[in-house]
C-alpha cells in the first residue's frame, strides 16, 4: 500500500521546519565532505578552503538524513523511545550531522563546539588524517553499528529490541545491502520477536536504485514483487517515492505516522488484549533519487539519481574552478543563513525541533550499551562441579554441566542474558537450559514441538549470521549472551567478528563508551568427534583468526574438562569488552582436575600436571597439551612412558589459556620469559599436542628461548568420518604417536629405545586394523583410564633396554 | 498454485514402478546407515548383521530419494538433460543408493558390484573408518556440492547453469538450509540468468518442517505467506503436499510435468520468438513428513513426521532386540523382495526405468566438470605489458592493466569465462572488461544505466556468496573464472571457501574426477588503500585463513606491480585444481620490472632484486619484503641506506610467492634449506615488511635456519580513514621505521649511526605533521622515485659517522 492521506499529514509550518531541519543536516554533511575551512560560507569558496583530498559517501546521506529528520517529528510528537541504525553506514556525515544538530557532538567531543569554529573543525576533522572515520563508527554517538561491511543492519536491529519492550529500532537498509545473504536473512527475525517482551524493529528499505556501480536488484523488480517479497517476509509494507521534497515529506510522515499507530496497536493488542501469535509488522519502503538535492549533472553526465553520486560528486573542487563553482552552489541551495545564526550556531526553532534530552537518537543510552549494563546475577559455579577423586578415571559430557550452569544463568537473568545456537543448542548437550526457558518462536507451533515459546532466551535459527547479529546487537544494547556453535562453521561469521572486534577496539579508547559484556563462544562439536558429520565438519582455524585481532581484545580458552569449562565459562561471563573464544567437546571425555584443583589451573590459564608427570625436578622432556582431546592423548602417552621409560623424566602441562603462550610484550595474558622457562625449560624437547593447526602455537612461541625444541602436533587438515582415535592417528596426535615423537627428540634415550618405537607404530596399526573391521575403536583405547595407584618399578635402563630388546 | 490434474498423470503401471524405484532407494539408504551384512534380509537380522556405531541422517533421505526417482521419469520422458544438487546433502545416503540403483556406483567403484556382495559392501562401507563419508561429497557420482555445510545449493546450481543452455540443474533446499543468509540471498539469482544463453534452475523447496531439533520458519508460516515470498522471488510456485505416497507421486509428477514446460516455453519464447526480459521461472514446494515411510513411533514418542527422525530413527538397533525387530520390520515395509533379483541385482524393470549413460543424473559429465572443461584461448599476458625503462621510476595501476587483459580473455572465450565481483568491479580498475561485455542483467533497466544485458560476463551483485557461490558451481561444471574482490570482505566467504577447498583436496585423489579449473581471487582495494573507508575495510587475514588448507591445493601471490601481476594472473588461469590467491593493488604505484625480469621472476617466485641491492656479494642486512606497498618502502628504505650507509652490503629480496617461504617438506612450492639460506643467508638479520599480519611470514620460515634473525613488519591491526603514508607508519612498516630496523639489527653498525636513527625517526614526525596538516602526504614522500643513475660516493666508515654526527 501507498501512503497517501486526505489531508496532509504536516502543516505547512511543519513542513517547512522540516525541510529546513533536512536541509541543515545535508549542508553539514556537504560541508564535512568538501571543507577545510569557511564553513558558513561567509565569502566566496577559495581552493584554500577546499580539501585536497575528497573521501566520502554522498549517495545515501540525503536519505539518511530526511529519516532523521522525520523521526524526530514522531520522536517529540509521541514520546517514544527510539534508536536510529543505519545499514548504508559509510553515510557517515550524515549521522555526525544529526548529531552535531542535537548538540549531542559538542557534549562528547567538547572541542567541536556549536559556532563557527567549531563547524570549522567538524568539517576538517572528517575523513582527515587524525580525525574521524568516513563511516558511522564507534566515534559517532548513538550508533550501535559501524557502517563498513553490510549486511548486518537489521539483524543488529533485532538484538537491540530484545528484551527492550519500550524501544523502537529505526533500521534503515540500503537496496545495495539487502542483496546481501545476511540481510535476506535477517528479515524473518520477525518469528522470534515477541511484542509482549520486547521492543519494536521498523525496517525502512531505502530504495536510491544504484550501488557503486550498478543498480540494485530491489529497485528493479516490479513493485508487485516487492510487495509480495516483503509481505512473504511477513511485514505490511507502507511505500513511499518521489523526488519532489515537499510532496516526499507528507507521504513520509503520513507513513510513518501509520507505522508507529501500527506498531503501538500490535503491542496493545499483545499486551493488553493478551492477543496471541505472531502480528504483521509494518515496514516502509522508501523510493528517493540517489543523491538527492546534489549537483544534477557534472562534466554533462546525469549525477543525481545515479551511481555517479555514491561518493563524491565533484572531484576537482580544489584544482577545477567550475567544480568549485558547482559546489557553492549547491551548499548554498540549502540556504545555510536560514539555518545558522551569526555565531554558526542552529537557529533556535530548528533546535528546538530535534528532542531532548536521551530522546535525542544521538544520545539514547541503548546505543551506549555499556551505560545500562546490569552485572549478570550468576549461581555460584562451584555449584555445578563434577566430583573427581582420581584424575583421569571418569567421564563426563562437559558441555552438557555447562548446561546445568546455564540453565540457572537464564533462571536468575530472564531480561538480561540470552543463548544463541544454529539449531544446535541440543545437539551440544545444553538442553538443560530448555528446563528454565524456551525456544523463541512466534510462528506456528505444532502439537508434536517442544519448548517452544514466545519468550524463550534460547534462540535457535539455521544461520550462524542471524545467531551473531542478534547477539552483537543485544550486547551493544547493554545485555548479555553467549552463542553455542559447531566449530567449523562458526567460520561463517568470520567477518563479523571481525567488525566487532574493530568495534571493541576502537571503542576502548573512548571514554565517553562504557565497556559492553563480552562476546561469548562456546565452539563445541569440534573438530576431532564429528563422528557423524567427517570432513565438511572439521575446521579448528576461528582461533587462527581470532588470533589475528588486537590483542586488548581477544581471548582463547580450552579447557580439558567440565570442571575447567565451568570455571572458564564463569570467568568470561563476568569479563568486559572481550571477545571470548571457549572450545569444549561435547562427548563423554576423563575428568582430570577437581573444582579447586580447575579454579587453580584455569587462574593461571597453564600449569604443570604434577600428578601427570613423574618429576617435579627438571624434566627430560616436556609433553605440552591444549584443548581436551590432546589433553587425552598426552596423559594416555604420559602413562606409557612412566610405564615403559619410567627413568625418562616427564613433565606434563596443559594449557587453558593459549594466550599465556605469548611473550607479555605481545598480549596482556603472555608470560614472562622467566615463567615460560620456567615451566617449558630452555633446552628440553618440547612435545605440543594442540587442538588446532599446530602453527598457531609456533606463532604465539616463536619469541620464547626453547622455541627450536618445541615440536607441535595438530589438526593437518586430514579428516573424514571415522572414529575418535582413527581421527587422532591421521593427524598424528595419538598417544603411540607423541611417544614416537619423545623418542625421536629425546637424544639421551638413543638407539635402546627402538623397540619401543617400534612397538608404537605396530600399536598404531593395529588400532587401525581393529577399527576397519569393527567399525569401532578398540575398547583398550577408548576405555583408557589413568591409574592413581601405578607404582613404577625401579627399572634401571638397563633393564629397561632388555625389556625392549 | 497447487498441482491438480484432471486425470491422474501417472498410470498405474507407471505409478508402481516409481513407487518401487523409490522404495528401492530408500531400502538401500537404511541399509547403508544401519548394516554390516545380510544386506537382502535373507536372514532373520542378527546382532552382527547391525554396525555398532549408527551415523548418517535418515530424515532427510527419503524426500530426496522421491524427487530423484520423479526426475528420472521426466529425463526419460523428455530426454532431457538434468543434474540433481542437493541441499540437504548429509541425506547421503540416499545420492550412493541412487547412483547405485542407476549402476554408475559400480562402473567408477569396481569392488561395489551389482549383487548380493557388492551390497554387503555397499552398506558396510558408509559412515564407517576406511569408508565413504556420510554426506554428499566429492566420492559421490553426480554430485557437484559436498552436503556438510548449508546455504549454497542454489547458488551453485545457477553457477551450474550459466552457459550451458541444454541443462536443467534441479536443485533440492531444505527448509533448515532455507533458513540461512546465502540461501536467502540466492533465489535473487534469477536475475543473472539469461534464457538464451544459459540452462535452467529448477528450485525444490523440500519442506519437511523440521531442522535437527526445531520446526523451520518457512514451514512454519501461512501457505500466502510463503507463496507471496516465492513470487516476491521472481518465480511461480507450483506446490505438492501430503504424506500418502500414492497421492504425492501423482500430485509431484504433475507438478515437474508443469514446470518442465514452463522451462519449455520460457526458453522457447526466449530462444526462438526473441521474447526479451526477465522470465518467472517454476518453483516447487514439496511437503511431506521428515522421515517418511520410517518408523512411526519409537519408545513411545512420535518419529516420522518430526525432528526426531533427523539422524537415526532406532538407535539402539545392536543391542536393543525390540529396535532390532523394527529395523527389520522398516526395511522389509520396501519389500526387497519385490525389487532385487536373486544375486542382489536390480530387477530389469526397474534398471529400465532409469536413464541411460549421460542421461544418468549420477553420471552426468556436468557433474565432474573436469570432463568437459576446455583449455582457456589466452592472449599472450606479455602483450599488455607496461614498459618499464628504469625500476621504480614510473607508476602504473597494476589492476587497470590486468583489465586490459582480462577484456580480452572474455572476448576469446566467451563460452567458458565469468568474471564475479561485488559491486566492485569499476572500483578495483578493471572497467575494460566492459568494453568486450556487458555485466550480466535480467532486471529492469533504464535509461541512465551503462554496460548492462542478458549476456554479460561479468557478474555484479553486492553479496560475496553469491559471487563466489556462482563460480564455484560454474568451475565444478567445467568452466572458469576470477573473482575480484575487496581484500577485507573476502572474510565473508571464508567458511566457503574452506568447503571448496576441502573438495579440491579429495577429489584430488579420485582418479574418475578429472581436475577442474582453479578458483582464482583477485584481492584488491587492500589493507593499505582503504583512504577512503578506512578500519573497516581493513584486514589482510584471508591469506592466513587460506594458508591452513592442505599445501597441495593453496597458492598465494603477492606481485608487486603491473607486469608481475599479469604473468601470475596468466600463471593462474592456466592452473588446474588450485585456490590461488592474488593480491594486488589498484591504485597508482611504481613499477619495478619490465616483461622479461617479471616472468623470469614469477618462475621463481621470489628472489634477489639486484638493482636495488648494493652488493652481489654476501650481504649485512637483506631487506625482504612482499606485496606491492612493502615493496615500495622496502626499495624507498634501500634508497636511503644506499645514501646514507653506503657501505652497509644490503640485498633486497621480494617474494611474489609466499609458499615458496615454506620449506619443501611443507609446501610443494617450498624452497629447499640450500635455496632458502642462500637467499635469506644463514646468519644475517633479514628485516622483512610483509603486507598482511607479520606472524604468517614467522609460521612459514620458522623451520629454516636463520630464522631467529628475522623480523617482519606487516598489519599490526592498526587501521583508519587516512593517507598512505600516514598507514604504512602506523604499523611501523614505513621506510623510515624500516631503516630504524636495519640500526637496531645490524650489530656491526654499533653506535655511530645513532644520529641516522634520530633522523629516521624525526622524519616520521614530519610527516605525520606534514599528513596533518595538509590532509594528504608530504610529495617528497609520496613522489619519491629510485635514481637509477645515482653514484655512491666512496665514503669510509669514518666520513659516515662525520655526517651523521
Amino acid at each position: 500500500m501507498t501512503a497517501e492521506a486526505l489531508s496532509p499529514t504536516l502543516s505547512t509550518d511543519e513542513l517547512d521546519l522540516i525541510d529546513a531541519y533536512w536541509r541543515a543536516a545535508n549542508y553539514l554533511s556537504v560541508g564535512q565532505i568538501y571543507l577545510l575551512d569557511n564553513p558558513l560560507l561567509r565569502e566566496p569558496l577559495a581552493p584554500e578552503h577546499v580539501k585536497p583530498r575528497l573521501l566520502g559517501h554522498w549517495g545515501t546521506t540525503p536519505g539518511l538524513n530526511l529519516i532523521y529528520a522525520h523521526l524526530n517529528r514522531v520522536i517529540c510528537d509521541r514520546d517514544v523511545n527510539v534508536i536510529y541504525i543505519t545499514g548504508p553506514g559509510h553515510g557517515g556525515p550524515g549521522l555526525v550531522a544529526n548529531a552535531y544538530l542535537e548538540g549531542t557532538y559538542s557534549e562528547v567531543y567538547s572541542g567541536i563546539s556549536e559556532d563557527t569554529e567549531g563547524m570549522r573543525k567538524l568539517f576538517r576533522q572528517f575523513s582527515f588524517p587524525g580525525g574521524i572515520p568516513s563511516h558511522v563508527a564507534a566515534e559517532t554517538p548513538g550508533s550501535i553499528h559501524e557502517g563498513g561491511e553490510l549486511g548486518y543492519a537489521l539483524v543488529h536491529a533485532y538484538g537491540a529490541a530484545f528484551d527492550n519492550p519500550d524501544l523502537v529500532v529505526a533500521c534503515v537498509i540500503g537496496d545495495g545491502e539487502a542483496e546481501t545473504g545476511p540481510l535476506a536473512a535477517s528479515w524473518h527475525s520477525n518469528k522470534f520477536l515477541n511484542p509482549v517482551t520486547d521492543g519494536a524493529v521498523l525496517p525502512i528499505l531505502h530504495l536510491n536504485s544504484y550501488k557503486i556501480a550498478n543498480p540494485t536488484v530491489l529497485a528493479r523488480i516490479p513493485q508487485e514483487e516487492l510487495e509480495s517479497l516483503m509481505f512473504g517476509y511477513g511485514y505490511r509494507p507502507i511505500t513511499v517515492a518521489g523526488d519532489d521534497p515537499a510532496n516526499v515529506h507528507q507521504q513520509l510522515a503520513t507513513a510513518l505516522d501509520e507505522a508507529f499507530d501500527q506498531i503501538a496497536a500490535i503491542q496493545r493488542a499483545a499486551r493488553l488484549d493478551g492477543e496471541q501469535g505472531r502480528p504483521l509488522w509494518p515496514m516502509l519502503v522508501l523510493r528517493t533519487p540517489k543523491g538527492w538535492t546534489g549537483p544534477q549533472k557534472v562534466d554533462g553526465k546525469k549525477v543525481e539519481g545515479t551511481w555517479r553520486s555514491h561518493q563524491v560528486p565533484l572531484s576537482g573542487t580544489h584544482t577545477n574552478p567550475e567544480h568549485r563553482a558547482q559546489l557553492e552552489e549547491w551548499m548554498r541551495s540549502y540556504r545555510p543563513e536560514e539555518l545558522f545564526d551569526e555565531d554558526g550556531a542552529l537557529l533556535p526553532e530548528l533546535r528546538a525541533f530535534a528532542p531532548r534530552g536521551q530522546r535525542r537518537m544521538s544520545a539514547n543510552p541503548h546505543a551506549n550499551g555499556g551505560l545500562l549494563l546490569k552485572d549478570l546475577d550468576l549461581p555460584r559455579f562451584t555449584d555445578y562441579a563434577v566430583p573427581v577423586d582420581d584424575p583421569a578415571s571418569e567421564s563426563t559430557e562437559a558441555t552438557r554441566v555447562l548446561g546445568t550452569f546455564l540453565r540457572d544463568v537464564i533462571a536468575r537473568n530472564a531480561d538480561r542474558f540470552r543463548l544463541m545456537g544454529p539449531d544446535e543448542t541440543a545437539s551440544n548437550r545444553l538442553s538443560a537450559t530448555l528446563e528454565a526457558t524456551d525456544k523463541a518462536w512466534l510462528a506456528e507451533v505444532t502439537p508434536d514441538d517442544e519448548n517452544l515459546g514466545p519468550e524463550g532466551r534460547v534462540m535457535e535459527v539455521l544461520s550462524e549470521h542471524l545467531c551473531q547479529g542478534w547477539l552483537e546487537g543485544y550486547l551493544l544494547t547493554g545485555r548479555h549472551g553467549l552463542f553455542n556453535c559447531y566449530e567449523a562453521f562458526i567460520h561463517i561469521i568470520d567477518s563479523m567478528l571481525n567488525q566487532h572486534a574493530k568495534w571493541l577496539n576502537s571503542s576502548r579508547e573512548m571514554p565517553w563508551r562504557a565497556p559492553i559484556a563480552s562476546l561469548n563462544y562456546l565452539l563445541t562439536s569440534h573438530v576431532w568427534r564429528q563422528d557423524h558429520n567427517g570432513a565438511s565438519h572439521q575446521d579448528p582455524g576461528f582461533i587462527d583468526h581470532v588470533a589475528n585481532k588486537r590483542p586488548e581484545v581477544v581471548r582463547v580458552y580450552l579447557p580439558p574438562d567440565a570442571n575447567t569449562l565451568l570455571s572458564v565459562a564463569d570467568h568470561c561471563l563476568r569479563s568486559r569488552h572481550y571477545v571470548n573464544v571457549i572450545v569444549a567437546g561435547k562427548q563423554p571425555a576423563l575428568n582430570y582436575l577437581d573444582m579447586d584443583s580447575a579454579i587453580a589451573h584455569c587462574t593461571r590459564g597453564l600449569g604443570i600436571w604434577e600428578w601427570a608427570s613423574n618429576t617435579t625436578g627438571e624434566p627430560d622432556v616436556v609433553l605440552a597439551c591444549a584443548g581436551d582431546i590432546p589433553t587425552l592423548e598426552t596423559v594416555a602417552a604420559a602413562d606409557i612412558l612412566r610405564r615403559r621409560l619410567p627413568e625418562l623424566k616427564v613433565r606434563v602441562v596443559n594449557v587453558v589459556d593459549i594466550m599465556r603462550l605469548q611473550p607479555e610484550s605481545e598480549h596482556p595474558h603472555g608470560l614472562s620469559d622467566r615463567e615460560f622457562d620456567s615451566i617449558f625449560t630452555t633446552d628440553k624437547p618440547i612435545i605440543f599436542a594442540y587442538h588446532g593447526y599446530p602453527w598457531l602455537i609456533h606463532r604465539l612461541t616463536y619469541r620464547h628461548a626453547n622455541h627450536a625444541q618445541l615440536h607441535v602436533r595438530g589438526f593437518k587438515e586430514r579428516g573424514t568420518t571415522t572414529t575418535p582415535f582413527d581421527m587422532v592417528m591421521l593427524n598424528d596426535l595419538d598417544r603411540f604417536h607423541l611417544v614416537m615423537d619423545v623418542i625421536d627428540r629425546v637424544d639421551s634415550l638413543g638407539s635402546s629405545v627402538a623397540g619401543l618405537r617400534q612397538e608404537m607404530a605396530d600399536a598404531r596399526l593395529a588400532a587401525r586394523r581393529y577399527t576397519r573391521e569393527h567399525g569401532e575403536d578398540d575398547p583398550a583405547i577408548s576405555g583408557w583410564t589413568w591409574d592413581p595407584d601405578y607404582q613404577a618399578p625401579s627399572l634401571s635402563q638397563d633393564t629397561l633396554s632388555e625389556h625392549d630388546r
